[in-house]
C-alpha cells in the first residue's frame, strides 16, 4: 500500500507572505508550475494512485487536477473534505507574517507556527470586519465544526479522524492512495504515522510540490519512505 | 432530488470533423469557453450539486472542472466511471466523418450516428495500425469489458447499469447530482428517463455546455425538465 502525500505549491498569498490558513486562495503561477513538476514525479517514478483526496480548498484542489492531469491520470476518484484543510489561523488569517510577529512577538509566533498546542489568537466576531474577512460560505454550513482558531494539536485531531475514517479504508481497499493537501495538515499527519513527538515536530518542514511516497503494510507501519525529487 | 446533467462542449476533434468515440482528446479553446458558460448558468440558477460525475474521457474530466471552478463549488467529490464514456465508434475512430459517409455511404452513416442498434464497424486488432491506434491504456484494466464498437443500444445498457448503480442512490443520498459526460452517453440516459421509444431517438440532440436539470420525485419520475441557456 502506497500513500503519496503532496504538499500543494506556492499561492498567491504565500507569494505576499500573509497567513492563508482557511481562506481560499489560488495557487501562484510558481505554485501551478510545482504541481505540475510533482505530476512529472510520478509519473518517473510510475506511481499511479487509485484514488485521490484532497481538502476543501482550491490550492490544494488544483494541485492534485495538475499533477494527475500531468501525471495522464486524470480518471481517478476525488474525495475532499475540510478535515484535511490547512490549519485555521484565526485571526491572523490574510495578515502580513512580519507585521502580526511585530505585534505579538517572537515567542508567540513562533510556540503558533512551529509549536505543537499553542493556537493563534481567535477570530472575533465583535470585530468591525468580521463579516467582510469570514464571509459565510455555505461549503462549510454542515460540517458542525467552525474552528476561530487551532494549534496544531487540533488539526491533528481531525486530521486523524478522516484517516482512519476514510483514508485507512480505501488504502486497503484500493492499495495506493494520494492526498493533496497543506503544511500543517500533511506535518500533523507525518507526525502521526512517523510517530514524531510534539517537542520534536518543529523540525519537520515539508517540502511543495514534492511527493512523499510510504510504502505500508497493512498494519499501517512504514516500510519505506521516499521523497521524490530533483 | 436535481439531476444535472452537462454535455461537454466542443473537442479538438469535433473541431476537425473526426470520429472521438473513446479516444481521449482535448476540449477545444471553445469547448472551455462552453464550460465556462455552463458553470455561469449554473450559478445564475443558484444550482449547488452535491456530487458530480464525469466519464473516463478528459473532454467530460475537464468540463466539469471548468464549470465547477465557475460556480465556486470546487470542493464536492468527483466520481467516474467508464460507462459514462461516449459510444465507442469502433473502426470510425479517428476517422474523418465525411470519408466515412462516402466510404460506407449515408444509410449505414445515418443507421450508426442516429439510429438505436446499429454499430459501427468493429476495430480490428489484425489491422496493421491496430496498436499505433489503439494504443494499451492502463484505464480500462480491469473494467472488464472491451468494446470493438457500439450501438446506442449498447451504450445504454451500461449507462442505466450505472445509473442505477451509483447515481440513484447519490440522488436518494445527497440530493442534486451533476453528470458530465457525452453526446451518446447523455442521450441514453435521457431515452431511459423520458422514455423515448428508439425509433424517436434520432430526433434528440442535446446542446453542449447547457445544464439540463431534472427536478426527480423519489420515484425517478420526472417534475420538471429546465433547459438553462441563453
Amino acid at each position: 500500500m502506497k500513500l503519496v502525500l503532496i504538499r500543494h505549491g506556492q499561492s498567491e498569498w504565500n507569494a505576499k507572505n500573509l497567513f492563508t490558513g482557511w481562506i481560499d486562495v489560488e495557487l501562484s503561477e510558481k505554485g501551478k508550475e510545482e504541481a505540475k513538476k510533482a505530476g512529472k514525479l510520478l509519473k518517473e517514478a510510475e506511481i499511479f494512485p487509485n484514488i485521490c483526496y484532497t481538502s476543501y480548498l482550491k490550492r490544494a484542489i488544483h494541485t492534485a487536477q495538475i499533477a494527475l492531469c500531468e501525471l495522464g491520470w486524470e480518471h481517478i476518484d476525488v474525495l475532499r473534505s475540510w478535515k484535511l484543510n490547512e490549519r485555521h489561523y484565526g485571526d491572523w488569517q490574510g495578515k502580513n507574517k512580519n507585521e502580526v510577529k511585530e505585534k505579538y512577538g517572537e515567542e508567540l509566533f513562533m510556540a503558533v507556527r512551529r509549536g505543537y498546542d499553542t493556537p493563534p489568537p481567535p477570530i472575533e466576531e465583535s470585530e468591525p470586519d468580521f463579516e467582510e474577512r469570514y464571509p459565510v460560505d455555505l461549503k462549510y454550513a454542515n460540517i458542525g465544526y467552525h474552528p476561530k482558531s487551532e494549534s496544531l494539536k487540533d488539526t491533528r485531531e481531525r486530521v486523524i479522524e478522516y484517516f482512519y475514517e476514510e483514508i485507512v479504508p480505501s488504502l486497503l481497499v484500493y492499495g495506493d492512495v494520494m492526498i493533496a493537501a497543506h503544511g500543517n495538515s500533511l506535518r500533523a499527519l507525518i507526525m502521526y504515522l512517523e510517530n514524531i513527538a510534539p517537542e520534536d515536530i518543529h523540525k519537520i518542514e515539508i517540502p511543495t510540490g514534492t511527493p512523499i511516497v510510504y510504502d505500508l503494510t497493512k498494519e499501517l507501519k512504514i516500510k519505506n519512505k521516499t521523497i521524490y525529487n530533483h
